[in-house]
């Protein structure tokens, strides 16, 4: 390994050149005139694929963006990896905001800034880098792997669902490995483990059948926001507790291991309230935050709207009045299961008086890896060579619908080794990559495909993930 | 009076022809480009002021549209009415929706259709119409009256506020004459003696000081619009009653009398919950739908909104949540103390965790005529006469600021006999006034100014109204 480490360490200015050519490619998967940057950002990814010495390099036609696959599969006997990553960006939109050109990578205090550069190309980089410094000092790498790189993670993933689920003979692995997360913090390199799951639903609410004078009528019809107000309030009881009936039922608990993790780890509810500005944080009563963000389910309204909206005041009685809600869910929640409660509840919260339509927008598993899984505790390990520091198991409260999806269709853990860090702009204007995580997270990666390849087969096999 | 009345009844045709005249004009005042049409709409008035004989005719320039103003004293010993109307109308706009043109006056089923048609030219022309026969047949009004006709009903009233407060001995009046409402329905000529007032609030609500991801934050910071719902959700209680402490405590109960002449009146709640296409009535426990929006004061949600209002879903926490509220108001209560308690509640509702900004919009008294006033009672005597019908007492739900300023300013009672009906589209396209109503109204307005001459100084004068 120190002759990989070595390597990799000598060319860290050709990777960050490298990094400079895939990030000034404009592969903004929601603008149309983008297209031809998206096909040719594709092809790029299959050179780098190919120069790596990875085999069956194929870009896939789909009905959107093409998806990138490679391989190598020359260790047997050895656990075969599916990496899963993403070449399009975001829009670079409002561009008078940025620093420094969004298509030109820049390095500046230590951080490396251009669209993209941490939203997913420098991480899917960094994988790259990591297997070629095998290839270049023993002429092979020690696990077998195989590649899926996609165009349309900034748009709803919708063709690479289908890819997978049709190629899922090409596609097997014993664990799926994504760097597309962030870091707890600075200096602190985190396992992921757990994602939380959604559903998010939407509530219209019609009283009168056209606005009406709230003068002539007001105190006399049903008005549409007042009674949506009402119901939404009913949504938590007095200790922060969602108050769907049988909301709770399949959550599982955090183990006492767990929570002695949890409680361990350098979060500082102080700076996470600064972040926020908000004035105090809430929530489930009993629960510590990072408890109520990870482990915990919640309910959120999202958004609301009805009646006048404009400046000023307009004397009106709404017909409808809207709101977006969700649910985030945790293991093992049943999305389709809380969408009924959920449903049942608002139309029992329903006054006779006003009629309601309830739409699901969406249904997404939570996902927990079992994080004594040896795979799971194979990444601990390299992060922990790589960066020279401890590292943590940490979960997110956001939802990844891809990785929920990838573990159901394969049954095989998945592990989440993110080199972002919170508020490095990933949607918005000058995105960023701290320079020692771009450098650090490559050596922590050869140093994860070097642990795996001694992760042994009755282990990684002899059980399957919950 | 049979004279007056002949002589009104072979002139329908004219006055036909003089409205059309009045209704081309587009006197648009919200529109810069109708300055123009507004100074000569303002100028037609003062020619048909001269042209039935009023005095001291004068266009009053205003800091936006003027007022005009006429006159006529020379009935001494007989009391002096103040008429108030406006010559501007509302925008024309949707003009596809108009089934003739908005501003050629045609006759249609009964109904003349025009674009200020009932609100208010129609009605401000019924009283001139009356006065001129007066003036024709007997060369003497039967009383004294003063006219002030502005430009600016459409866009707020505020120079006249102004105007009355400045010209306040030129305005001294025993009465005050308003035709700028509606009969309660077809075929029952109506005196309304009521209004509510209005207190007009916006609060926003702010939790984190920017939007935030309702995965990584959600369940942890304080959600301004799930808190929002929370607090609006408590200003009613289960009764359908205002929660606000105190709210009631200046309320004037209705009297047996009135109690009674509401119960017979031919009010038909099925009617009402038609119109309003809602599946129930619903409001305060114990009381009917007409003492809910004329006698009784009411809290209404009139706009809300916060997070993601757009299509589909987007997972956001957002940073505010807005409500737009108001309360109607009936006599005694005194709107600066109602917005204190409003005020103070909502501060009391409030969680710690977020900042609150409370905005008044607005403040107008609710206003009450004593309805056995001789001027008030005199009102119904007339419509009886002209209508051949049973004319009845009502209230109205909505408010008219200018009425109960007048009220406050002159401390004389207000008279509002108002010829248009509910559903006549008074700020819609097909505005209409029914013919009818129109010519019977003239009668019945001959009928009342000579009724008015009737009434002995002492009583007019001997008492304030409330």
């Amino acid at each position: 390994m120190q002759r990989v480490t070595d390597y990799i360490k000598q060319n860290y200015d050709r990777y960050f050149q490298e990094l400079r050519e895939f990030c000034a490619i404009p592969s903004v998967s929601t603008r149309s005139e983008h297209k031809g940057d998206i096909q040719r950002c594709a092809e790029w990814v299959a050179n780098q694929m190919k120069s790596i010495g990875l085999e069956n390099v194929r870009v896939f036609p789909t009905a959107g963006h093409p998806i990138v696959y490679g391989d190598w599969l020359h260790a047997p006997g050895k656990p075969t990896l599916l990496f899963y990553g993403h070449y399009d960006v975001q829009p670079a939109e409002p561009l008078a905001l940025w620093q420094s050109p969004p298509w030109k990578l820049t390095l500046r205090n230590g951080d490396l800034y251009a669209r993209g550069v941490v939203d997913d190309k420098g991480q899917v980089l960094m994988h790259f880098k990591a297997l070629e410094a095998f290839m270049k000092m023993q002429r092979q790498l020690p696990v077998n792997v195989k590649f899926i790189i996609e165009g349309e993670e900034e748009v709803g993933s919708e063709n690479i669902y289908k890819f997978i689920h049709r190629e899922k003979d090409l596609l097997t692995c014993d664990g799926l490995l994504v760097s597309d997360t962030t870091m707890l913090g600075k200096g602190i390199p985190s396992v992921c483990y757990g994602l939380r799951g959604l559903c998010y639903f939407e509530v219209e609410i019609t009283g009168p059948t056209t606005d009406l004078h709230s003068g002539s009528f007001g105190g006399a019809v049903p008005n549409p926001i007042n009674i949506l107000c009402e119901m939404m309030a009913k949504l938590h009881d007095k200790d922060g507790r969602v108050a769907i009936p049988g909301f709770y039922q399949d959550v599982r608990p955090l183990t006492r291991t767990e929570r002695k993790e949890l409680k361990a780890l350098p979060f500082s509810e102080k700076r996470f309230q600064q972040t926020t500005g908000a004035r105090q944080l809430v929530g489930e009563k009993g629960c510590s935050t990072v408890e109520r963000i990870w482990a915990r389910p919640t309910l959120d309204i999202n958004g609301i709207y009805g009646g006048y909206t404009g400046e000023g005041a307009k004397t009106v009685i709404g017909s409808t009045a809207t709101a977006k809600f969700s649910t985030r869910l945790v293991a093992d929640q049943d999305p389709a299961t809380i969408s009924k409660l959920v449903r049942k509840h608002i139309e029992r919260l329903a006054p006779k008086s006003v009629s309601i339509k309830f739409t699901i927008h969406s249904e997404g598993d939570a996902w927990l890896a079992p994080f004594d899984h040896p795979l799971v505790q194979a990444g601990k390990r390299a992060l922990e060579k790589g960066f020279g520091k401890k590292a943590v198991f940490i979960r997110e409260g956001g939802s990844i619908p891809l990785v929920a999806m990838m573990h159901n269709e394969f049954k095989r853990p998945c592990i989440l080794l993110g080199y972002g860090l919170p508020n490095e702009n990933a949607h918005a204007p000058n995105e960023r990559l701290n320079l020692e995580n771009f450098q650090k997270g490559i050596l922590s990666l050869a140093y994860y495909y070097d642990e795996v390849s001694r992760v042994d087969d009755q282990s990684r096999g002899g059980r399957n993930p919950h």
